[in-house]
């Protein structure tokens, strides 16, 4: 299950430029089928499943602007990584979010936690 | 079991203060009981129960030597937060892990995992 540092940070790379330049279909294939995401954590709403996961990435991208995504922090864990990245809407507003990510043996995301609140996203 | 963001960072902020100038039995304080540690992630290792934590915490000060630490980026997350950190070990070495804890109604620590890889330590 253990992957080494450079594989887990090309999952997460994976996953951020399919964010920014793929459907909502595309960033959900990168999940398991009984993946899990949670975002914001805290929320008290977690999406179990690859057809709910979808369905959240279908709202993200609902405002059909322009989404960029840049790595600022990657930080390895066996099966596991967390990371700081930053997603820009469109020139309107940044995010910057810490997300913790769980990989199956194949590199498929298991579970998917975003912390990040209000004070974090920043008009640009 | 929520805490706002104030809260949260507050947690934080004193157990970054108390690695850095408290004892082991300190930082161990700051745990509940049947708190679980594991650091790093991957290791394979979890530390059950504050008499384990204190432990771990004595293995790392087992050095001697003047820990100073920084926060870099905090996120909150209900009863959880993550935040990437700087502990600077003397005037030799210098390690940013991303941590993710989860805290109890009264603000103790029921879990911690810490994320880094030899790459994110530096010799100064």
């Amino acid at each position: 299950m253990s992957h080494d540092a450079a594989a887990l940070e090309s999952f997460v790379k994976r996953y951020l430029d399919t964010v920014a330049g793929g459907s909502a279909a595309a960033v959900a294939a990168l999940y398991t089928d009984d993946a899990t995401l949670e975002d914001p954590v805290g929320s008290g709403e977690v999406h179990i499943g690859r057809q709910a996961i979808e369905g959240f990435y279908k709202n993200l991208a609902g405002a059909g602007a322009d989404l960029t995504t840049e790595l600022l922090q990657f930080r390895p864990g066996g099966h596991e990584a967390a990371f700081l990245f930053a997603i820009n809407v469109g020139s309107a507003m940044r995010i910057e979010p810490i997300e913790v990510m769980t990989f199956d043996a194949d590199g498929q995301i298991t579970s998917m936690k975003a912390y990040w609140s209000p004070a974090d996203v920043k008009q640009l």
